[in-house]
Formats: C-alpha cells, sequence, structure tokens
C-alpha cells in the first residue's frame, strides 16, 4: 500500500470552520469517488493557543495499492474533478502534495 | 480520540535511509513507550523525482485518548527521553508538531 498525504493550507479569507465545512462536506465527496482508493482519512488541525499561525489547517490521507494505482487515479476524469476543486478551499503555494509508504510501530 | 501529528525533516547531514533507519528502530521504540498511546504510524516519505528538496522526510502520527492523555504523555519521564532524543535526527527549526481530530471519509 502506498499513501498520498496532501497537508492542506486553507484559502486567504475563509476561517477555520468554513474550510473544514468545505473540505469534509463538499471535497470528501469528490475524493472520495477516485478509483483505486482503499482508505481516506481527513486530519483536522485544532488551533494552538500557543501559535497563532499555524502552517496547515488539515492533512488528508489517501490509501492505493500501488504508486501506478494512485498516478492511475489522479489522472482519471474523478481525479482531475478533484484537483479541479482544489483552489476553492487551498491555498495551493502553501499546501504540499508528498507520497508515502505506512510503517505501523504501535 | 485525538492525534499528534509531526511533520519531520531530517538533520542535515543525514542521508535519507539513515533517517528512516534511525526513526524507525531507536527512536520509534522510545516512543513507543509514552503511557497512553493506543496508536503509533510512521510515514515514510518516498523520493520525488521532480523535487529534489522535499519539504519533509516522514509525518508521525501517535492517538491518545484525549488531550490531556497527549499532555500527560509528553510531559512524563517516557516523554522527555523520546523529546531529548529528537536533536538526533531532526532539523528541529523545519519540524512541525500539530494536534487534529481524524474523520474517516473512506
Amino acid at each position: 500500500m502506498i499513501q498520498e498525504i496532501v497537508l492542506l493550507r486553507r484559502r486567504p479569507g475563509m476561517t477555520r470552520d468554513e474550510f473544514l465545512g468545505y473540505w469534509q462536506e463538499i471535497h470528501g465527496p469528490l475524493a472520495a469517488k477516485l478509483p483505486g482508493l482503499r482508505k481516506y482519512v481527513q486530519a483536522h488541525v485544532l488551533p494552538d493557543p500557543f501559535r497563532a499561525d499555524l502552517p496547515y489547517d488539515g492533512i488528508a490521507e489517501l490509501w492505493f495499492d500501488t504508486p501506478e494505482a494512485l498516478h492511475a487515479a489522479l489522472a482519471s476524469p474523478e481525479g482531475q474533478a478533484a484537483r479541479a476543486d482544489l483552489p476553492n478551499f487551498l491555498d495551493q503555494d502553501k499546501t504540499q502534495f508528498l507520497i508515502a509508504e505506512e510503517v505501523t510501530i504501535v
């Protein structure tokens, strides 16, 4: 299994609640349609009373069987539709896309 | 459940393999001793042929029952021992610590 990990920074002008609502209710169902997607989890970052400026507002993890399956999903019509939605809620200059392998320690 | 998420950047001078080996074999067992830890997963970021300078080399996720349980774990002797190990393999200026709530979409 392989993971796409996205470190999301919300679009300037959106509140945290607006961002989390859009991500979960509008973008989530779009991304959930990706072919070959095995699991999809959103981590909603909590406010930190000691830090006004958090680098990210959320972290998405999407699992696929292989890197090829991930690439095929991103190139599919569903992948293109999900990507076209990103400017609606993300600061794309500050959002990061990574690919990773998961190792369970506990 | 609550997650501590750590976005890890490796110490300058370490190779990717040295970093991943240290993190999994040395630091992993230290962090695994945290009291109240329910689950602990390391995501090992894969090299990207199109990007020489990735912002992070790994992402750690540690689950606890409550924010209070997380704070107690970090303040415990095991938490202090795990923290004391961080300079051995991390660039602490570029490493980020976040707290999040998980939402399963798929």
